[in-house]
């Protein structure tokens, strides 16, 4: 997760900008690409085999055009689908290079958006950060992402809806649903963060480890991670609804403004993540000294009565000719009774102490 | 408390917005509507039976209405309602998503504010979060709140009073008077956790324990919870001030100063609850090693002591044939002398370093 | 100190705003009305014995009149001058609750300033907070300060010479005046506050004890006050410097500037006073761990030099019948030699590593 | 490169500003000026042997002219250099000294810009800063560096190319392709840094040594310098943006955003990092607390095993007279059955404390 | 140095304000007073033996009269230079109290401005921190120092050249060079810091004791009051820079661009030897943590090898009769030989754990 984006620009360095490269993993074995054409009376969804295909696409002025792409990999696809719509190359370029930064760039004829899309693969129980760049104009939109994803699904459903809200508005409304799918999502990723802090916090109650503080670790850096993916949306956002570019209608500031009030909470709930588990690294390390204390006070007690009791025998135990108490009758019954003695009071004093 | 804050659109993902659901834990058996419908010369209050009966109420173009809703189990309740006065389902998805950031949005013929109310709850001794969302337009106000709370109560008292002011103005300073309750409760709150604070000090001074410690991150990740409550407050107040709205009356605006102030006077609080908070933890880990030192200082002082007397009743312990001092006459006693001489100059030795 | 601030809207809670009710301790025994009419030929003094007295002092058009009241607790005195001078009844509530933040608020009419004063009691050495509000209008300005207090007398003493700046000026000064005395006793709190922190640093030094840190965290607390009192002055001045009220004259605003700088000063120092306490915090604790290591290489050092010569004189306490050593005739010299050879070369050994 | 940066101006301390002299380590042995004049149709590259030649290069009106000087040490060349081009003198002070912080000022007939070049010296396995000087007017750039230095070399590649966008474009398209070679490089840095922490951490996990703290303050403190030389770029690229100068074109403007993007994903990745390495400082000082807790189990399980132990054979070796025990047939297998029990129910307690 | 500043204002609580008293240690014996007038043409240096010269020295309409004032003892001088030049009383006021925090106020007929002189006293090896105040109008300029330095003396060189810009402009540029003098002498000040913070380090690496926190803490402290003599001079530039007066012209503005340059660049080091004391204080921590590892190491070695050993004697030392070893003829030699296998085994097992 982290690796990735501190490597990011290592294939191109030295590279002019706006040559097309893919930086990133490979994470799709061959690119998708899916149509919808739609206006509020009928809904056309195609899966496309060639690239060349979305050219047609275009020549429908009274509907509105998305296209959906799965997997980077093919420069020349992208490249291609880029010249249809007139996608400036440094568009494109960022669209390839998938250690962006979440942004929003008007170019006049359209407005691009890059995003970090999160899921949870439910299988290896991991986060998947996935880039997701929306590119739209007048009445087309254009999507591309690391790899067949169903963030969007929802969505498409509720674009087969004839009386659905999408279908009577612009293609503005759909990125804001695409923007809105995005961010709902971090909502389950800290849902589920939410719980494996819990648990550690009863861990860290019951029985804290070494590795306890290794999984503390963990997540406020994934916290990092996270908040660098969100903190961008929110100027993102921002920047959507005070941009003076004509492709965003007003009715869709309205849905800007929900959509920022969620980023709003979900950068909320991670600074308070960050503050819970850093306050856990202090339980977890008082813990620590506690244990110490604890271990201290064991050897403490055993070596405070034994010591000096030991000591007294090692007397009784002297070679010497004249000790007349060793002669006595009652001579080692009454030391073993000192001893017995000297050991409870030692014991009632840890008591006073508290130690026992 | 926290956890609900995280879990808020679990059951709104995937959801076109706009979509009413209750998120949230059901918190009242059933709604209740009340309505007030007054002017500087009359007030008639009614709990209404069904929601259809609000549409008539809303023929007194001469009178204020409050309409109070407790509980927001009732979906279609919520819709009915909404549709009567115009609002957007943007706002009802609002009201009805119990996880909001307080906020204020300026929908042109209302103004929707919602807010965190806390109050303590004497039974079973712990604060109460529940949202209250208020919407306001020319001469109505809808409020609605998760469960039948009391913190209005003193208004509506003050309603019944033809003199009070409540009576003589527009339904922004009833607006106003409902926000105003709710920070003024936060006081109460506050007040309570400075006096748990205090006797967390008082504990951390005499005998600091485990649970002292976890009293205390309780308690910082309480603040955690009402600094979110809180904050947003005063981004909220703001932008009433500044709203150019002609909801808001000038007469009100001084008001709302006041109750700006309250809110910097809150969060002023909870900044200083968390300053001494973390003081609190440093104290409490520097009494762990205070602690600790006087363990060592006792397992130093009686090992120091006896270690070498115990050396040297092994010495006279030995088998060896030809010592003389075993025979000597006063060998015993001198050798008895020797160690208590040595015992009580150690003891002075400690007692110069101050560890007696 | 703390608590005063945290518990002060507690009588307050669910009166209407605006209801005069007196927040805070009783500090005075009864309330002194004194009032100063002066120009620059004549000043007349006088105190006043009912608050009736006031109206008639209010008809000398081309005179200033000074109100100072001490003690808050007649809530109808405060109620009449109040409505003698046109003041707003959300600026008497304000004046009566002792829990204000430092503010200024402009009503028009008149200029409403509330600001902490502090000053050393010396007699039970501690420092008072007393919140002191300041009303002015034109040709008038009214002072009430909880109890008889001070810092206002060298004022006092300047009005009395007529060659003073403060007569041939208007009230806007002499309300500039009261803020910069106030300012300036905030200089000799912090006088104090550095030499405490001083002796504590010394203390530090020579020899820290639990309670160095509780005084290092009294001190801190004091300074979470101080800072809650002083900050918000800097917004105060501003705004006083920003007002377009005409109560104010451009010749007092160059003096407004200076107080302003003073206030920034204060500031500085707190925060540079918070700084060196946190860094006291990490000594103390560095000291611990020091002591702690001290005292673990007294016992490191005994234990380790005597538990081998220990064991040395164990192995001749046996009784074996076969232990040829036992019957050498230099076999208890030879011993004690080898053990004495042991301890030094042990003492050595401890010097090499710097223990001793 | 801390103490460098630091060191600064002492050669200059009392001069008159302006005055030229060359601040920092001598890092090349001569000075190396090579120029390249170009437009859309051809391109001349040359080595200059004397800086005089350069005035003749200036009479091309239709052609773009690149001088590139590595090595700052002939001060009179670099001053003629400046004449020749109406450079202001303390712009040619700003490229002497190296300690300069990264700006970018307008002159009005030309750009001034500084940045911190950073590469790898794959020899000696260290990171190079070096300060690149940009002087940029209508139709000439002149960069400065202290060395010879390849991270310009793709940027002459590509001038090389007459279809390249840099041919075709004004020099203020080449000051940016040349800013934008460096803050790639940066990248590389990161890269490099990111790999170095990784490692750090395993070492952190499995083995933590004094020496993995010490690499871990040089990292931060090399973040420390490294955020210095970054930083300031963001306002350095921000004012290139919005500057009114005429001297960059609108075209290079998008081109500026993207360098603006990368520069604040390297600031995002210098935070990241040290936070990462923040945590690391804790997790070391825990393992630290957990070993010296591994240690002191070891002890206090043995010390509380045996030393009651040796007290019980010390009871049996007292000489009393009187010891019935001693004489049993079976007394001294009892003693040592009864110490073995005492032994596993210590141990088993141990077990029970998870001590072992 | 910390003191001074906080006990400020002390002799002067209750004075009005622009009552003229000098507030700080007397420091020079004398007061000096030189003054320089000049143009572009001739240059008059004397030394005035009185104050009321100066009255004569301003009737040279096309010259520049520049005032250096070394010592602020005696009031009535300072007082009647300022009635010569038309100097408000609070800028005396502020000129005698050499508590100031660096600012800049324009009076419109002058600008003042106060900042912190420091040098190193090579003997006392202390930095001295002194108050400058600057005082230029349209034709002259007062400077009024604590004690007679040698900061400006570059200065006066300079301005012996004819051919000096110093000559050819007007006072602003003098009071520029003013500035710089003093700000270019801050980055000695920082050298001298950065050579003994490096002597820290390497104190910390090979042999920290508590004297070394004792000196962090010290350079920690002198940050602070480093940075709060600095910090200011960043607006006091600014404002010089943006002030609309006609007392600075356009050609003075680049140098006052230079000048904030290089404040910035000592506020950059001021932040980033914060940065690196801190984690020096994480260091020294940890390596008493270190220390402590190895002391306990060492005790638990001897302790957990020996205690068993001495156990097993003590068995052969009890005085049963029917102990068959102990007749055995090489009960003693294997008893021995099995002691020292045991031993050998345990420091075997301390070897792997990697404690010796």
């Amino acid at each position: 997760m982290k690796s990735r984006t501190f490597r990011r620009k290592q294939s191109k360095v030295g590279l002019a900008p706006g040559t097309l490269v893919h930086v990133g993993e490979k994470k799709a074995e061959k690119i998708v690409i899916r149509a919808w054409i739609y206006n509020n009376e009928k809904l056309i969804e195609k899966e496309l085999q060639t690239v060349e295909e979305c050219q047609a696409l275009k020549d429908h002025p009274d509907m509105n055009l998305w296209i959906n792409v799965d997997g980077l990999d093919k420069i020349e696809v992208i490249e291609k689908l880029g010249s249809y719509f007139g996608v400036h190359p440094l568009t494109l370029e960022d669209v390839l290079n998938t250690g962006q930064r979440p942004k929003m760039e008007d170019y006049g004829s359209y407005i691009y958006t890059v995003l970090k899309m999160m899921f949870l693969d439910e299988e290896i129980e991991e986060i998947i950060i996935d880039q997701v760049s929306i590119i739209f104009g007048s009445n087309y939109i254009l999507s591309f992402q690391e790899r067949a994803g169903d963030v969007f699904n929802p969505i498409r459903e509720r674009l087969k809806n004839p009386a659905s809200r999408l279908r009577k508005n612009g293609v503005d409304l759909l990125a804001y649903s695409l923007i809105d799918a995005v961010v709902d999502n971090y909502f389950l990723i800290l849902e589920r963060f939410g719980e494996e802090i819990e648990n550690l916090e009863e861990e860290l109650i019951v029985d804290p480890m070494p590795d306890t503080l290794k999984a503390i670790q963990k997540h406020k850096r994934d916290m990092i991670t996270l908040r660098r993916s969100v903190w961008p949306l929110r100027e993102l956002i921002n920047n959507l609804q005070r941009t003076e570019s004509g492709l965003i209608k007003e009715t869709t500031q309205i849905y800007l403004r929900d959509v920022y009030d969620h980023t709003i909470q979900v950068i909320d709930s991670i600074e308070a993540f960050r503050d819970i588990l850093s306050s856990m690294v202090d339980v977890y390390l008082s813990s620590l000294s506690n244990r110490m204390n604890d271990v201290m006070k064991v050897l403490t007690i055993i070596a405070t009565i034994f010591i000096p009791l030991t000591f007294i025998v090692g007397v009784y135990g002297m070679n010497f000719e004249y000790m007349p108490e060793l002669e006595w009758r009652w001579g080692y019954p009454a030391v073993m009774l000192g001893m017995v003695l000297l050991g409870i009071s030692m014991f009632l004093y840890f008591k006073k102490r508290r130690w026992v």
